[in-house]
């Protein structure tokens, strides 16, 4: 690997991080795998036995349990409505509440999809490719489209 | 900053860049900063203030205003009807109508959002995380959906 | 040209590939072009004087004839229903189904298009920008929207 900044992240076991990534400041655990292109920020706290995709930005304010899946291309928030500057000087981080996000255990995260700041994944889901969620979504149903809704329970696990 | 190419580029003061970036014959103001894996192509002009976030590609014919903020994974668009090849040979710049978007002084654009080719985003504008901008966005609106359509006035900015 | 993985690939003639890319195990035809902030996977096969736009994604299983214009941001998938982990670990190749993907000579992909898995885009065909094409795609059509739907025939190549 010759084209990564990897600073200050706390690694477990066997992570496999791939080039051309930024990441920082985040929590990484055991056998967890990171694509190429993809940046994660600072105070993520990412679990084991997770696959997070090429393409991928994950903001401060995201925690992912174990055994999640963050396909390609995926983009969260936490800023509800960002702005650039204030009274005519750039913001900082003092001008902007931060909206926590949180993708429960086994979920799987489609490719393209956008997650809105403040949103809570339900353990095992599935969120459909292209899809936008605006809303919380609840353990174990399959949902998607623009804003995202369940369409079904999944079954079996 | 050790990944970057940067290349023929007109900077203002107190600019900051990420790595991983391919910018090339443009303009950005002063105090602006631009994300990691970003692309910003020749004769785009970005003003002073603004925040241009990670993952987002910004094409010739682009200009965006001071104080603009621009979300993670936004993309521009300069061409109505893209081809790769004509006549069996590969297309060139002759080809194509260049298509000009402009970004209004202190709008915000969303995370993941795509802007068709020959846009107006209005001042002072805030177009919603995930939105497929189709025609020209008034000044002091929030904006979404695919198409992304005004759904009510800022009062106060 | 610095920055690139570029890993067992039979290029052609006069293929042009840009900085920050992650190319492997793919075959890429004559006078085609690619974008910064690509990855192709193994197995792909992408024909003669195409244009693969900056931060698209092409994974194993797709096939791109020859003349096809593939817009940025573009993302396929070959994997219907993605998950992390089985049986509390990770898996493997060997626990999904690659399904196969075909885009037709001379289609054209918009910016920000998403392709689910096992799909055919059909010959001369335009998606439009921010679809998310969930089925087949006719020969010689314009389709857009989330699903992607066919809504007018090209006369005239």
């Amino acid at each position: 690997m010759k084209f990564q900044n990897i600073v200050d992240v706390k690694l477990g076991n066997n992570v496999k991080i791939y080039d051309f990534v930024n990441i920082y400041g985040c929590t990484i655990g055991d056998n967890t795998k990171i694509g190429t292109f993809v940046e994660i920020q600072k105070g993520v706290n990412i679990g084991n036995n997770c696959k997070i995709s090429s393409h991928t930005f994950i903001c401060e304010g995201v925690t992912i349990e174990s055994e999640v899946f963050i396909g390609h291309n995926v983009s969260f928030i936490n800023d509800k409505y960002p702005r650039a500057a204030k009274n005519g000087r750039l913001q900082t981080e003092k001008d902007w509440i931060l909206e926590k996000t949180i993708v429960k255990k086994g979920a799987s995260i489609g490719t393209s999809v956008t997650i809105l700041s403040g949103i809570t994944i339900g353990k095992n889901s599935i969120i459909g490719a292209g899809s936008v969620v605006t809303r919380d979504i609840p353990d174990n149903v399959i949902a998607f489209g623009y804003p995202a809704k369940a369409i079904r329970t999944i079954e079996n696990k």
